[in-house]
């Protein structure tokens, strides 16, 4: 016997009012849907705070037997519903959030918080610590192998929100989603450590959310170190067995 | 010193004459972007043979600097362009081509070759061979640690075609985009190893390509191998060490 990662589509629809139309589906490990929708929205900078949202549910009502795949949130008055211009598709995947554009140009969104404000610094030791952390926190990896985790940590080495997911992007939504519930957004002073690779997407994420500190146990792309440098975001790759590579904006990190 | 591995966003521009409107951006790594192109269309089904395309080319012409980063790709005049209807929505990205509708209904794209017809075996012995094989001819990998690979054998072992993508949908999509430029499709008697885990995306690709063996070096998802069962494609996970698991249609696989 051998136990799988659940794998689901979810579909986000968004709007005011009746019949909000799908914006994305999205592949994910069920749980944390809610989060996860709201992560979605709020990386992709359609909400900027849980007072953006006036509900958010997985549907009911419907004649659809599997309601629990499909997230509807009902947006404030004051909120500009999202862009469906075909030219301006959005995309989400199992492990990609940021896509949110069908154009080049506009493939970056821009964070609300300035990271180079974020005066945080943390020991290099104590980074080396996280990723056992993570993963003896983790529970579907040690049955499944077959997820990633994103942890949320204090500078002092705390785990504070783990979600796990077949998709990094969607883990780390969760965790944002429900930073964003909780009125814990922006993620001053605190780690974010991604159990894969660090993708431009995750770096957009963490930069999104205010966190300065993005950690992955596994190697950067190019382009997520572009961004990191340009947004004041401090890049940590490999992060395994007490040794590590910052790629931008070492002086965070204390050896 | 420390190489990365290349991200850049792609945008695949789709239609007839002039002005075609993009379809999608995918995070990918730069390099066999018209078969990266092709590969993505023929999986999504909106082409079938390298006849439903006329050119697929780099941008060029236009008053962008990277124009390495958009393909545009002109559809024969008895191909209908892909439906931009907003509730439609296309996405694609570093590892995921699948989603192309906003509707959970069609996130199943239907294969036009029956996998239960091809009568393909294969040897234990010789699946346990393919991960060396694939991780010796992988160029960035060595160099980066940070992309993922695609690689299609013969049942035999050996290999006939290896693609690498920060991506590991990205890398699948760059075999078949070539097999359809060589005429090769479908994909019958071959097996196609992937680097990473086996998606629903990944199994849906293999299944449009008409690929009977799907093979990957880490853990399938639930609805990776309900797929599999649905749709007669063998299933093989954690593929390693000379062991591995038989998820689906194991008759394919000779002990």
């Amino acid at each position: 016997m051998d136990t799988l990662a659940g794998e689901e589509p979810l579909e986000i629809r968004v709007g005011h009012g009746a019949g909000k139309p799908p914006l994305t589906v999205t592949m994910r490990t069920p749980g944390d849907d809610i989060d996860l929708a709201l992560g979605f929205l709020f990386g992709e900078g359609l909400i900027t705070s849980a007072e953006d949202v006036v509900t958010a549910q997985l549907c009911s009502g419907s004649d659809e037997a599997n309601t629990y795949n499909v997230v509807e949130v009902a947006l404030a008055p004051h909120v500009s519903p999202p862009d469906v211009d075909p030219t301006r598709n959005f995309y989400a995947t199992s492990s990609c959030g940021i896509c949110g554009k069908a154009s080049i140009d506009a493939v970056r969104t821009t964070s609300r918080y300035d990271l180079r404000a974020d005066q945080t610094t943390v020991d290099a030791a104590t980074l080396a610590t996280l990723p056992p952390k993570l993963r003896g926190a983790q529970a579907a990896f040690e049955r499944t192998g077959g997820v990633h985790a994103a942890g949320l940590f204090t500078t002092a080495g705390e785990l504070v929100c783990l979600r796990e997911d077949i998709g990094r992007h969607n883990a780390v939504d969760k965790v944002v989603g429900w930073a964003l519930r909780a009125g814990r957004l922006p993620l001053t002073g605190q780690v974010l450590l991604v159990s894969g690779r660090a993708s431009f997407e995750l770096a957009q994420k963490a930069s999104m959310a205010g966190v300065p500190v993005l950690a992955a146990v596994s190697a950067p792309s190019t382009l997520a170190v572009d961004l990191a440098e340009e947004v004041g975001l401090t890049l940590v790759g490999f992060l395994r067995d007490a040794t590590m590579n910052v790629y931008a904006n070492a002086a965070r990190v204390d050896r």
